[in-house]
C-alpha cells in the first residue's frame, strides 16, 4: 500500500495511447509533483503503468501523512460510478475494472473518468469558468466533445454525451468506420487525415499541412479545407446545441498542425460573412486553445478525483 | 388587479402564433381551469390576449385567497431573468418587456420563458423524467430543441442553447433564410416544407404527405424522404451531443402529418442496419410523441412559473 501524503492533495493521471502523465496538486492547485512514463498497453500494462506513475508522484510529496484524492482520465467508454472502462481500443482494452484494480493495488480509492470529460473540467478550471458553460472539443484519432454546463459535466444517459464525431454532416461524404457517411470524424479525425495524407504519397504530414496549403499544394489545400470545415462545424454544433460560451480545442490534431486554429477562425469568419445569424454568434471569438504543454487532462483528472471525494464527504452514501 | 386564487396554484400560458392557451393547475397538478383565445398580434395584442386568458383562468378558480405562480411560454429570444422577449417574428414583436407589462397589468409576478424551453419541462413532467436527461424537438415553422439535463433546462450562454435548426447537415443543400446551406431547418422546418409543397402545384399538403408518398407520388416521396431524414438527424444529433435518454417530438409538422413518426422510426432503423454504432444507440426507441391534445407548452409554462417562485422562496435575492 502506498502511504497517502499531506492533507488536501489531489493527484490526476492522464492515461494516453503513448504516455501516462501524473500530476500532484496541493490544496491551492500548485503542482507539487509530476511523473511521465510510456504507457504499457493491455489491461496489465495499463494498471502497471498507472500504479508506477501514482507511486512516483506520491513519493515526491514531502509530508508523510494526510489525505489525497486520485482521479484517472482514460480513453474509451467509462462509467465513473463503477470505474469500469470499455473499448479503449488504442490501449488494447476491451473491458477492464480499472477502479477496482487500482484501488486494490494502491490501497487508496480512485475515481475513473473518460479523458475528454476530465479535460473539459481541466479547461474550465484553466479558463476560470468553473461555474460556466463551456465545450471541450478533442481532435485526436477520433473526434469527441465534453460540455460543462453551470460547472457540471454533461454525461447523458449511459455516459453517451459528447460522441459528436459520428454526427453526419455531408450525405455525399466518405464512409466512416462506423458505417455512416460524412461523419464529423471523417472530416476532422486524425486517423482519417493521416490515412488520406499517406495516400497522397507526397510526404505531406499534419505538421506541414497548413504551410503546404498556404504554398498552394493542391492536396494540402483540399485536406486543410476539409479539416478546417470539420472543426468549424464542430464548434458551431456545440454552440448551437448547448450554448457554450467558450469552445476549447485540444487533441493531437490541434497541437500537431501549426497554424491550424487561425485558419479555422478564418473559415468561421468567412461563413459569418454569408450569414447574419452566424455573425451574431461570434464563433471565431469563442475559440480557445489550451497550450500544448498545459496538461489539461491530468489536471482535469485531479479535479474529477477531488470532486468525487468532496461529494462523498458531503453525502456518504452517494 | 386580479385577485390571486387558492394557495399553491400554478398558471401556465402558451402564447402561440394563432392561439393563446392558459391552464390552471392545483398543487397536485390537476387542471382546475382552462382558457383558449385567438392571439392578437403585436406587442399590445399579445399583452391584451395574455391578460384576458390569465383573468379568465383565475376567475374560474373557486377559492378566493392564496397564492398563484404564473409562467408564460412565448416564441422568440427570451431572457427569463428580465422577462424581455425579442424577435418573436410570428407574433409581430421585435422587442417587448413582457414580464414588466404583465406584472403591471395583473398586479402579480410572472415568469417568462421561451415556449420550446417550457415545452421541454412539460414533456419531462409528462414522461415522469423530472430528474432525467431528455430532449424536446420542436418542428414548427422552424426547428428548435430544448434539453433537460438532470432535471434542469440547458439554457447556455445568452440563452442560446437549442438553436439546432441552423446546424448545416448537407453542403449541397438548399440555401436557408439564415444564409447558410443545408441547415436542418431547410430539411424539416414547416415553413420550407409548405413552400416546397406549394411549388409542386399538386395540392399536396403536410396532412396528405405520408399517404401520398406511400402511394408512390414522386413529389411526396422526395419531400417525405427529406423531412424524415431531417427529423432523424435531429434526433441523432441531440442524443450524441447530450446523451438524451428520451427524445420528445412536437410542433405543428409532427401533429399535422399523420403517419410521419413511424416513417422516421423506419428511417432510423434502416440507418442502424448500416451502422453497428447507430444500432447500439436505439434511436428509434428513444422517440416519444406527446399527444396532440396534451398542452405540453402550457403545462411546462406553469412549471416554469412554479420553479421560479419556489427558487425565490428559497433564495430571496435570486
Amino acid at each position: 500500500m502506498t502511504k497517502p501524503p499531506a492533507s488536501g492533495l489531489s493527484l490526476g493521471i492522464d492515461i494516453g495511447g503513448s504516455k501516462t502523465h501524473g500530476i500532484l496538486l496541493d490544496a491551492d492547485g500548485a503542482r507539487v509533483a509530476e511523473s511521465v512514463r510510456p504507457t504499457l498497453t493491455g489491461p496489465e500494462g495499463v494498471v502497471a503503468t498507472t500504479v508506477a506513475v501514482v507511486t512516483e508522484c506520491l513519493g515526491q510529496a514531502s509530508a508523510p501523512d494526510g489525505t489525497v484524492s486520485i482521479g484517472i482520465g482514460i480513453p474509451g467508454q467509462v462509467d465513473p460510478a463503477t470505474g469500469v472502462v470499455r473499448t479503449a481500443v488504442n490501449l488494447g482494452i476491451s473491458e477492464l475494472d480499472l477502479g477496482q484494480r487500482l484501488t486494490a493495488a494502491l490501497g487508496l480509492p480512485v475515481t475513473i473518468d473518460n479523458d475528454v470529460m476530465a479535460a473539459a473540467l481541466g479547461a474550465a478550471n484553466h479558463l476560470g469558468l468553473a461555474d460556466g458553460d463551456l465545450a471541450y472539443l478533442n481532435f485526436g484519432t477520433g473526434v469527441a466533445a465534453a460540455a460543462v454546463v453551470r460547472g457540471r459535466l454533461v454525461r447523458g444517459h449511459g455516459n453517451l454525451a459528447g460522441e459528436i464525431g459520428h454526427i453526419p454532416v455531408d450525405p455525399a461524404g466518405d464512409r466512416c468506420h462506423c458505417g455512416q457517411r460524412g461523419c464529423l470524424e471523417v472530416l476532422a479525425g486524425g486517423g482519417r487525415i493521416a490515412a488520406r495524407l499517406a495516400a497522397l504519397g507526397t510526404g505531406l504530414t499534419l505538421g506541414t499541412l497548413v504551410q503546404a496549403a498556404d504554398a498552394g499544394d493542391p492536396g494540402a489545400v483540399a485536406e486543410a479545407d476539409r479539416l478546417c470545415r470539420g472543426i468549424a462545424l464542430a464548434v458551431q454544433l456545440v454552440v448551437l446545441t448547448q450554448g457554450s460560451e467558450r469552445v476549447v480545442l485540444g487533441g493531437g490534431v490541434i497541437h500537431t498542425a501549426p497554424g491550424l486554429v487561425p485558419v479555422v477562425q478564418q473559415v468561421l469568419k468567412a461563413r459569418a460573412a454569408e450569414s447574419e445569424f452566424l455573425a451574431s454568434l461570434n464563433l471565431a471569438e469563442r475559440i480557445t486553445v489550451i497550450p500544448a504543454d498545459y496538461p489539461v487532462a491530468a489536471i482535469g483528472a485531479a479535479l474529477v478525483g477531488l470532486r468525487r471525494t468532496r461529494s462523498k464527504q458531503l453525502a456518504p452514501i452517494g
